[in-house]
């Protein structure tokens, strides 16, 4: 694939690049006393210079003869130098940010290049949104390459997202420079059954010659999978058990071995290497979805660096999983992922590999970030009003709107979507409620919660109603705009006047996500761009979602990021059972079912 | 990379697969109870099923309910199955062979594509003999994928060849279907010192998103390997010494370690592999040069894992450096390179990974060879006057034609090409030579010979002098119009008129190879297609070769391949000293030097 993430083609800058390793023309920087972590032989190379000329490598080893009068030259003091940290597979709209402050919230934790997929963005806004994004990414030092949002809607015909993506689209995008590969293609059943339009999906990459990646998240690992594979997905980040990860990695599928924010995946999967003498080649890591206050407080990759080696995975094999791995399964391994003579000048400095503690980030030869800052600020942009304007709920919402009438007289049974905390996975359970006035309430002592899903983006007034367990509110409600693929209003709680409270909290302010308990807002974090982002710093957005946790505990929830938990409830291409606005969803069978059921 | 060396391409069948996989179809063919050689995770994976459809695999695994009434199944007994064998690097001019018998004779062995840069027949017939080479491969199994001369002639303004490749064709050339890279860029000088014309042949390569292949054969690791890399050469084929191999993996180019006939350098630098702990997934072997003896007895690429096992190379680690790793060399990986679904299915059954005895090759789904023997015969094509013509000689050779006068009196010192038995490298020395009649003569005491080339391709009578060492022949003369890489007419000999001789019997026979003696044609090896290649079958013309290698030794010679080593006397792109029909060139300095020399 042509790397349109660079300074300048290698074509243009190839005899430069000769004449500065062969001493006929000075770099533009050089890096001295560095220790290589050499991802194409795994080996640490002691005492290594590394010459950089139009933003690229000129030379590895010793590279005095490189050095003129006008070089800028970094002593590394002896501190490791790896190739810059590439995130294959992630959402930059989980952060909570705009692409350019999640940029300035990575790049110093040294990730140079993610692999992103903005369909949620897409969901809200479809292409205008990815284009936006796109705008706003270029004007930072990461490189932002997209694989195209595949699935929008995630499940076609069980909810209504902003926006429909169809195989044409596709064929038309993956004719941007931008784009390297298709997103997460997570509506597998389709691919495994066949399905026209979404192998159409699939084959218009394949013809543009660009990669296609996956989600595949059922534990099954037979002839699924192997359809699923054989369909030319190249690579899937939904794996939860180290057999899965095993199972991918032997039909040469890429197995991106995920450490989010909410999910952490990593410490079990991470088992298929440690436990097993396997070529790791076909190993990667990646974040998926990581939110403000992980980026703030943990970091990006370095972070998911030191997990891994906590786990027992060999630093120099975990570097080699955020970077050649990453850019051998989009084949732009010639272009970036090792430092290595012709390569982008990605490279990233740590004072040892245990800690992994970045102190400055090299991106196309120049010093993107040190000690832990980006070196230029970036103006933000200015975000369009129909961007910052996405609220159209078309009914007005009351308490009474969370009424649940039944026909059953004082018990009801009803199916409960159970979630697990720090997995995207749920379970379908059963509850009996009692009746109240003829209808359904939520149950703090069973710690089952209403559950309501708005559509918010054609003011259809349509609303999906289910029941939720696991967040262990005692009190209060929450809702949030960022919910799963299609972001309509989600809306969890214990009493029918708190619930209204949130969800006309968020269309008020434009989107985000709330906590409220007695008719007062405990915690808001506004999301005004999409109702997925805010464009201030990583700083203010981190301050506020911690605010939001606080809330979330004062009502009695303490799991990890409950907010990222409850927005996975309406994603109806994971198990179990999921509620969008159009009802609740078996997703094993992918069939609505009604929200009371048999004992 | 778009695969065009398929059945079908994957978006036009990939809901076929997923069919098969699913066990909705049937497949095209099964393969029950395999070992799998699997080059993804480094492992034997026991008792493992096969289903392949539309040419390609559509499951690995279990694959017993893909099987229906017309599925014809392949109970391979407990047999290893690998992915179908890739050289990475080769002529096919070497074999001596047309592309449909050297098709004929390799995919029994388990080769199920070559990288093949057919510089050879380039130097003399130029482009069209490239596309009569395409046409004639593509009525094989075999996936002979172009990687287009980039170096024709081999060192520009050092001989003379039948056509002149510049920057513009290779920028053409890369549009075809057929071209999947740029053949060896010999010109590594050119390279290094930021040639421009040079520069725009690799420049022109990346712009098309194809591999450059490269060809870097001095021992030097430092700036100039560093230059080589940087401007974009992915993989080297000239390694002699184990510390090449490891100093070209760590600077992240593929390093090909070569077992060709006459070239056995993999013995001396497996040892990077062996005897450092490194990853070797930059690491691949490729054969380079195959005579037709070599193919007939030990066969491909079977023979050369079955030395790099006997060099303590781990078996599984050396198929991956013929399958996986030069399909990831290539950027096409995703559909070469490993038996995993939706790639082609290139399969290889053999008995056992220690003795590596192939029984069976699946290309694209299709039995293509069965104990030894190719399933359907080809044809052969019908080659046009234009390419079976092509001893153009502008002068009348006779034993006056090789008289060397010279101004000294009793005694002369020359230069003299040593040549190295079994390595491409020579070395310049010195001989004094007695002065016979005002001429320099043969010293067949000394071991020196008289040398010429005669320009074969304009009729411009043309032709340069030397010395060489090393054959060690006692009477004689060896005549040659496989002379890398112009090809012309390079004769050795004891006296002049046997040197007349051998040079007038491959004049007369549309060149070829011979050696003869006191007027006696003793070994005869026609080559009539471009006085390179021979269209009849290897078995012919292995006899043939076996006579002339016995003719060799009859006059003197036992050295091993002596032709493919002479061969070589003219390739000036190699070091030390060497001679084309323009002169003898200092292949270090690259200047032409004097015959005579000082002390």
């Amino acid at each position: 694939m042509i790397n349109r993430f660079c300074k300048m083609p290698l074509w243009e800058c190839s005899t430069k690049l000769a004449d500065v390793a062969m001493g006929r023309a000075p770099a533009d920087m050089v890096i001295t006393n560095a220790k290589l972590v050499n991802v194409c032989t795994h080996e640490i190379q002691e005492n290594i210079g590394v010459a950089i000329s139009c933003g690229r490598i000129a030379l590895v080893g010793d590279a005095a003869h490189c050095i003129g009068p006008d070089t800028k030259v970094i002593d590394a003091e002896g501190q490791y130098i790896t190739p810059g940290l590439l995130d294959g597979h992630m959402h930059i709209e989980s952060s909570m940010l705009s692409a350019n402050e999640y940029a300035t919230a990575v790049v110093p934790h040294g990730t140079t290049g993610v692999y992103y997929d903005p369909h949620e963005i897409c969901n809200v806004l479809g292409i205008p949104g990815v284009e936006l994004m796109i705008r706003d990414a270029a004007r930072t030092p990461l490189k932002a390459m997209l694989t195209s949002p595949s699935c929008v809607p995630a499940v076609p015909g069980f909810e209504d997202s902003g926006c429909v993506v169809t195989s044409e689209d596709i064929a038309r995008e993956m004719q941007r420079d931008e784009v390297v590969g298709l997103g997460e293609m997570m509506n597998f059943p389709g691919i495994v059954g066949s399905a026209e339009e979404t192998h159409k999906i699939t084959g218009n990459t394949l013809k543009a010659d660009k990669v296609v990646t996956g989600h595949y998240s059922i534990p099954e690992t037979g002839r699924g999978l192997n359809a699923y594979v054989a369909s030319g997905v190249r690579c899937c980040h939904e794996s939860t058990r180290a057999e899965d990860v095993l199972a991918k990695m032997r039909l040469g599928m890429y197995a991106q071995l995920r450490e989010g924010s909410a999910w952490h995946d990593l410490g079990v999967i991470c088992k298929a290497i440690t436990e097993h003498q396997v070529d790791s080649r076909f190993a990667c890591m990646i974040s998926d979805d990581t939110h403000p206050f992980t980026l703030a407080r943990d970091g990006h990759l370095d972070h998911i660096i030191r997990r891994a080696i906590s786990f027992g995975i060999d630093p120099i094999t975990a570097v080699q999983m955020v970077t050649i791995n990453t850019a051998t399964c989009y084949r732009m391994d010639h272009e970036l992922g090792s430092v290595t003579p012709g390569k982008c000048a990605d490279i990233v400095f740590v004072k040892d590999l245990e800690h992994f503690e970045v102190t400055r980030v090299i991106i196309d030869g120049e010093v993107a970030a040190e000690n832990g800052r980006l070196s230029a600020a970036i103006e933000p942009l200015d975000y369009p009003e129909w961007a910052m304007n996405t609220m159209h709920v078309g009914e007005t919402i009351t308490p009474e709107t969370f009424r649940i009438p039944t026909e059953k007289k004082d018990k009801a049974t009803v199916r409960v979507i159970e979630i697990i905390p720090a997995h995207v996975s749920d379970i379908e359970r059963r509850a009996e409620l009692k009746v109240v006035n003829g209808c359904l309430e939520s149950d703090t002592e069973q710690d089952v919660l209403k559950t309501f899903v708005f559509e918010r983006h054609h003011n259809t007034g349509k609303h999906g109603v289910g029941f939720v367990k696991g967040f262990h509110i005692t009190c209060g409600a929450m809702a949030s705009t960022v919910a799963h693929d299609a972001h309509n209003l989600l809306v969890v709680g214990s009493n029918d006047e708190d619930m209204a409270l949130a969800a006309n909290t968020l269309i008020q302010c434009g989107g985000g996500m709330c906590a409220v308990s007695n008719g007062k807002v405990l915690g808001l974090v506004r999301l005004p761009l999409a109702g997925l982002m805010n464009p201030k710093p990583n700083a203010e957005v981190a301050a506020d979602v911690e605010q939001l946790t606080k809330a979330w505990a004062e009502i009695g929830c303490n799991i990890v990021s409950p907010f990222m938990t409850m927005a996975l409830i309406p994603l109806a291409c994971l198990p179990d059972l999921r509620l969008t606005d159009r009802g609740l969803v078996d997703c094993n069978r992918f069939t609505f079912v009604p929200l009371e059921a048999e004992e």
